[in-house]
């Protein structure tokens, strides 16, 4: 039933417009559902609490029983002297519900907590936690005094303090990253991540950075011609970060949970190593990967617009084609055990 | 972090048509993800198993780690002689991430299995299982024979049999429903479940139809005036039914995991009771409410597109002011409990 689903988005004819009746159908049902749950508490006490909302729709009422829910928990709790428990709340529509619009009230990143305490046995994350949770503070000196001028990440020419910046960022997130999954994680268990890296201890070694220095040249060109501000490129940071494998060494001992069982660093060519597709230049082939990843961040940033952004791709594409050689990605591959 | 996504869609610059080096990465991992997963079931033994994605992005490659896991699970027990554990899967990304996407590869309705055994306490749905999983079988007689004719859903002057397809339906769906989340709601746990319903025995009455009767006659008055086929009102029967509590009720005997705590019915009026808007009129507030509802369905099968869409809602608004009264639907608000 793929077209069973509430009108999409936010405009006029959106469910997340016209739910008003839905919305008083749910608070009838408040009280019951308050006495409800104090029912659960007093009678079954859980340390765990399973919560589930079948059909949340998209729109102002999607999170609004479930928002009550942790309210009637924790204030019965509280009444009751008890601890509030650990709430596990799903929430759960059709394959074609909105789910985008019902996610766009969250913030959080994977760093933080996620899952309930000793409930996983395995973790997997790949192509992602290159991605710091922020770009590092302290990138700008004061106000339009920005530290890494020109450049988009750490380069070969970027001060010490950026440098610093982005390593002390690196470590803030992975330390909350190993304390939050060594809750989650049971004894025994294992996690696999795989993410970008270096083989050099230098953190502006070209293998790490090369990508970005390449993409700053060609925003670059095209401030000198006049099609982008050159400050708003000295402001621009990528929140992103590539570490060795005995950076994240470091960070696994210093927390103390688990245990590297094996780590590897591996090339992976830009273009994927693809070659069958004749039509299209390597260069190309990179400038298309990167885009699909980088667009939306450098789109809030820049508001190049379609074509701009569409030229900047191109002039990225023109630079790598001009060295003809196949640059390298080193993507580390790491598996950690939960120690008991 | 809300502008860290990845492209969205499957355009030309999408993440979904641009992520093959991403790809190339898991399956360099892919070897060293299978000897962990024989690791977990070797060493932990579990019954159930607890997996997360960190990072699954939207495209080809967001089900792609989680479906190798769950063929390693399965393929590693039985080569142990063992039970393959129950699997609980969790995909993970940023906010902004395109999930819209990643859903549309599932089909599945909440009738069936969703959540651990024994894992929740409490289980809440609103103004969502007057929703069949399917618009019943047996409403056409042979290929372009159509039962109910003229109609939506079930109305005074459907035949009999159109009635007890609709009956049947919502048997199968309830009691899968029930059995499903026997299993998940553990002993002493409860569900608040509120939907559309009808205090009278006759599935026919207009509280549980007349909303279906005069959409019916509105795409009607289009057909005569050629802007509808009539053939297509014909094949058009809605996945809805409107229960009466004794319906649910005799439903959960026969299941026998739950008891009903109590049951009402209450009136809700069909545009909310709120007269506040004195721009419009009540029967255009009803349009817009069911409009943001059933426009999705109806499009699928109808193809008016926007213009005729409007016509169809604004012919179905001034059917509704020509009464000049207030319909009222009735929705039941039922509280059960697991039994021990």
């Amino acid at each position: 039933m793929p077209v069973l689903h509430m009108n999409k988005g936010e405009g006029e004819t959106s469910y997340a417009k016209n739910s008003l009746i839905q919305r008083k159908i749910i608070s009838v049902g408040s009280s019951l559902l308050e006495s409800t749950i104090v029912n659960i508490l007093y009678e079954i006490e859980p340390t765990s609490m399973g919560v589930a909302d079948l059909g949340c729709s998209s729109g102002p009422n999607s999170l609004t029983v479930v928002s009550q829910i942790v309210n009637m928990v924790q204030a019965a709790s509280h009444r009751m002297g008890r601890v509030v428990p650990e709430l596990r709340v799903s929430l759960n529509d059709l394959p074609g519900n909105d789910f985008n619009y019902v996610f766009q009230s969250y913030q959080s990143s994977f760093y933080g907590r996620l899952f309930p305490s000793h409930s996983l046995h395995f973790v997997h994350s790949s192509s992602s936690l290159h991605w710091l949770s922020k770009v590092p503070s302290g990138l700008e000196l004061s106000v339009g005094t920005h530290l890494n001028k020109e450049k988009l990440y750490i380069s070969k020419s970027s001060p010490k303090s950026v440098v610093e910046a982005y390593q002390q960022q690196f470590h803030v997130d992975f330390s909350l990253f190993l304390r939050s999954r060594a809750k989650e994680v049971i004894a025994k268990g294992h996690m696999v991540l795989s993410f970008m890296g270096r083989r050099s201890p230098d953190p502006c070694a070209d293998e790490a950075c090369y990508q970005w220095e390449l993409l700053a040249r060609a925003l670059m060109s095209m401030a000198i011609d006049g099609l982008v501000e050159k400050e708003s490129i000295d402001s621009f940071n990528a929140p992103y970060y590539a570490p060795s494998i005995e950076e994240v060494q470091y960070e696994v001992e210093k927390e103390g949970s688990f245990v590297v069982n094996c780590a590897e660093a591996f090339e992976i060519e830009w273009d994927g190593g693809d070659s069958s597709d004749l039509k299209e230049s390597s260069g190309t082939r990179v400038a298309k990967t990167i885009r699909a990843v980088v667009e939306p961040m450098m789109e809030s940033h820049f508001h190049l617009g379609e074509k701009m952004m569409d030229e900047l791709f191109m002039r990225y594409a023109k630079i790598i084609d001009s060295y003809r050689k196949r640059f390298q990605y080193i993507n580390l591959l790491i598996s950690f055990m939960r120690k008991d």
